[in-house]
């Protein structure tokens, strides 16, 4: 799998709570590989608690003293940071970033995220290749450390995973453009028939629902429907 | 700002943290409406500390007793769902989603969040217009609510953040989710006074008809006249 080359490592996390819930944000997008610099508490039961089912991530989450000895297995390293530093340094978008990584892989991979409250160190920032930016509002730029992680992972998953959402389109056969016309015909008597619109005015009723109707595709079990509308009112109004 | 046009709804969230951290997520991201269908417990000390520096938004929220009231006033409709449903129904990604809202905004949008444990019921699903489903692994697909939402901010900020309000048009105003409700009260009483549709039989129609118009945005105009059409079929079949 793709995205088994790439490990996430979490720098001196405070909050076990956040440890667990970084587990379930990364399984969800296919990613098993954490890596923890010397966490402040861990294992805990929030950690746990947190994981939710993804706690074989953080049975087999790997614990290691210091930032370069989680890296050292690594081809690339990209390092989150919430702010532009002043390092002349190439700075990437998540989506960005994961084009990058696609050129890279099956080279190993890190993506580093720093302490809740203060990130990165200008020293733990340069052992990395480069960064990584989440964009966020300017009037509050506060992820969560496992939101960011979610936010990052998603970008991954979508774009290395394999994908199985299809957008938008039912498997259904669609009315072509004859059977459109025969609709509007019969639309049109059925107007006439129940006086909504009289024969000899100027027709302006007929263009305003096709516009209305020629906005939607229309499968054949429902355009069935609207036939048998139009039928069935025919019939109770010639009772 | 143009993100104003969006709310975030949650129904019936049992767990209070998550609704705290889904303040938070929306405030990184730059939304800011979060609308409360029937939580479990709110207020409570654990939304407040885990929306962090967003308190402003929680104190913001509106609740509602019920979806169709959270929606009463958007022009567009998307239910998150965490697995394909048996419903034939556009469905998008949350890309994709966010590129059709460029093409709405700046009508009044809502994305619907459903339970913690069992997502949103299919007679809330019939309540929006398309589908939003956030690709996860197929080994762990358990995702999080606030993560969810940070996901789809992030979609919509990453697309929308930096535009301002005039790259939106509308031309001429598009109805609400309210009238659309009072629209399929109406063309539920002509169907069963047409006799298309009986009263006590499984009510199969009317879901069928709403994925039909639900799929359109309506102008006021065109409602106007659906709805004197209905009124005319009424009058004819009373005579």
């Amino acid at each position: 799998m793709l995205l088994d080359c790439i490990k996430i490592v979490l720098v001196e996390t405070s909050h076990p709570g956040n440890i667990g819930a970084t587990a379930r944000a990364m399984k969800t997008m296919g990613l098993n590989r954490l890596c923890l610099v010397a966490p402040k508490i861990f294992p805990h039961p929030d950690a746990t608690a947190l994981s939710s089912g993804a706690e074989d991530v953080l049975i087999n989450a790997c614990i290691y003293p210091s930032l370069s000895e989680a890296i050292a297995d690594c081809h690339y390293v990209y390092g989150t940071t919430a702010r532009p530093r002043d390092l002349t340094w190439p700075m990437f978008s998540p989506s960005d970033m994961v084009l990058e990584i696609k050129q890279q892989i099956p080279a190993k991979i890190a993506i580093v995220f720093g302490r809740e409250r203060t990130g990165l160190t200008n020293d733990e920032l340069w052992l990395c290749q480069a960064g990584v930016m989440i964009p966020t509002s300017s009037a509050y730029r506060s992820l969560n450390l496992s939101q960011a992680v979610q936010i990052i992972a998603y970008e991954l998953f979508k774009q290395l995973g394999d994908l199985d959402v299809s957008s938008g389109h039912i498997d259904e056969p669609l009315v072509n453009q004859a059977a459109m016309a025969h609709f509007y015909k019969h639309l049109e008597e059925v107007m006439l028939g129940i006086e909504f619109m009289q024969a000899d005015e100027p027709k302006r009723l007929m263009p305003k629902l096709k516009r209305l109707f020629n906005r939607i595709p229309i499968y054949t079990s429902e355009m069935n429907i609207l036939r048998g509308i139009l039928t069935q009112i025919m019939r109770k109004t010639d009772d």
